[in-house]
């Protein structure tokens, strides 16, 4: 079967950047020398496991007179810190990088936003590249110029909206994703489709078998649609002071989650899955919501494996939601103090509330514990 | 003697904004209640010493309904750091800091390029108002949006241009400032003289005696016209693709001596007094500055008590200037390994130089050693 060529979608920022949808690792080398003729050296961030699989299919790609270098960085959540932000200064600096270099970010959601932030500040930022290797960062992450690492307190608490050059995405490295991988890029997809793409929620649930026996034209269609809806809303408001902030549906309980366990044992898809079945209750007891398209919600979530209850979560023993709530108030979209949370409003619609009191909250995740 | 009132220079950048030249401290809480109606909380980050001096002017404008916290940072370069960095967002979210937080930076150019960091990437970016208290503050670093920390390899290795809201300088901090730090802002003054105005230049050889006794009207056209360089130079080229470079001149040199002594020893201004005598030099032997003028340049800068050489700084032992060649490697300017220097051309321009071998620059740094 041969698939259709790659598609290319702006992103219509302030500084406005190409999505390549479908186009080959082995073709950004010729990209990049037709597009940045003063670059001359190229540090690939990236982490072990993604190296072996495509190093040697970007690296056949880049013409032979860069300079390249690989800085390694191992994989989880964790590493998303200050400290490996330093550590890869020290090892840029000693691989002569200097203001011309080109970053690219080989990887998942957390190459991308470590890779990302380090290209923001390192001598006050320089050029930036997202690859993408998984259905999260496909989906997700890679688009819209949020970069970040975490805190003690909370979760991509220092970062920037610094916008990649451009962000280049091979659907051939999702063919060999962990199905664990697969399931956190699902819950964002999910989550694209609950906030403005009804339609989307329907593939998902007519879909459900050929997504999961990986049909690469269904997969095609899946990535872009949901790609799009990021594209769409990122440019409208990139810097998130209105409707980009509709993307966060989900995530203030989901990051809590995470905090709460140190990012171990749960992972980011998880998390929001969880997240937004609290949403889509806490929106129910708003009256945006019927209890049965809360239950539709679920059934879909759970149909592809992704978690409604924390309790399905293996390794965790929470239960006290006040711990979950106080961690809550790192949350970056909290004004002054009261909440701000994202909620689904029916299914393909969601809206920003200022309303929702620390008792509505404990509920909401009462129904998830 | 009753003052004029305070001049509005405008940065006009891609974010442009105010400069206010010789405003009030008090005056400050009514100019962001006029702009800033959403804010809450304000952070003001500054020393202990500018907050026993400043915090109570300062306060006293604010009006009552903000929630206002202080941060403090014990003075010195070595405070520009990723740990102070991280203690600052600790301190912040204790202090309830949301997007809409103000940080106020209340000080010198350590504290404006610190709390200029902080406020770029703490939740990707908060408002900052820079309140220079210091001569180099008010001349040159809290214009322009270089913000930054230092790293182990190089001085402000990691850090953002990040426009702040307004600048608010107020001339009457500048009465109590100890000498050594009168130094470290009439070294960028001369430095800005030197690129793009020699009538400057002239002012301070004629003027020397009433600025040394700081005649407040003759402080006030100093720091009025070396600010008003630095404005136009970064309105022409914010992020440093071009002409901003020059404002550079003397401090490849001048960061690789400090970065050398470890920030401590020698003051900035003592380094760029230094770097400028260097960059003389080397410009001598390009064949674009007479050696009266490198004499002239040495001769205005002893006249303020700044060196010409390192042996006159007491703490230091440097002996060879290879450690020092190599330290210039980490400069934020280079490309591909090539060193690129700022070079004066007679008094009152200068040029960027891709052409300095290392066997020049060594002969420069003899110079001065």
């Amino acid at each position: 079967m041969s698939l259709p060529e790659y598609q290319k979608v702006e992103v219509t920022a302030n500084i406005p950047y190409p999505v390549f949808l479908g186009a080959q690792l082995e073709a950004l080398g010729e990209y990049l020398h037709s597009q940045f003729q003063d670059v001359e050296h190229i540090l690939i961030i990236t982490n072990p496991q993604v190296a072996k699989l495509y190093a040697e299919r970007l690296q056949k790609g880049l013409l032979v007179d860069y300079r390249v270098n690989f800085l390694f960085v191992p994989a989880g959540e964790t590493e998303k810190s200050l400290e490996r932000l330093s550590q890869l200064t020290t090892a840029a600096l000693r691989f002569g990088a200097d203001r011309h270099t080109l970053v690219i970010a080989l990887g998942g959601g957390v190459i991308g936003d470590l890779a990302g932030f380090f290209a923001s500040v390192f001598m006050r930022g320089i050029r930036l590249i997202q690859v993408p290797t998984t259905l999260l960062a496909q989906v997700d992450s890679s688009i819209g110029g949020k970069v970040a690492v975490n805190h003690p307190a909370g979760k991509n608490i220092l970062g920037a909206f610094y916008p990649p050059r451009a962000v280049w995405t091979d659907f051939t490295t999702l063919e060999s994703l962990p199905w664990e991988e697969v399931e956190n890029g699902l819950a964002e997809s999910i989550k694209h489709a609950l906030i403005e793409d009804s339609g989307l929620f329907e593939f998902f649930e007519t879909e459900e078998e050929s997504l999961k026996r990986r049909d690469p034209l269904i997969w095609r269609e899946m990535v872009t649609r949901s790609s799009t809806v990021k594209v769409r809303i990122v440019s409208q408001d990139e810097r998130e002071q209105g409707r980009r902030a509709l993307l966060n549906l989900g995530h203030s309980f989901g990051h809590a989650l995470e905090t709460e366990m140190n990012y171990r044992g749960v992972t980011h898809g998880q998390g929001v899955s969880i997240g937004l079945v609290a949403a889509a209750h806490l929106a129910n007891a708003k009256g945006l919501m019927t209890m049965a398209e809360v239950d539709r919600i679920k059934r879909l979530l759970n149909k592809f494996g992704l978690p409604t209850k924390i309790t399905e979560i293996v390794e965790t023993t929470i239960k006290d939601p006040q711990v979950l709530l106080q961690l809550m108030q790192a949350d970056k979209k909290n004004q002054g103090g009261r909440k701000i949370l994202i909620l689904p409003h029916g299914i393909g619609r969601a809206v920003i509330s200022k309303e929702c009191t620390d008792a509505e909250i404990l509920d909401a995740w009462n129904q998830v514990i």
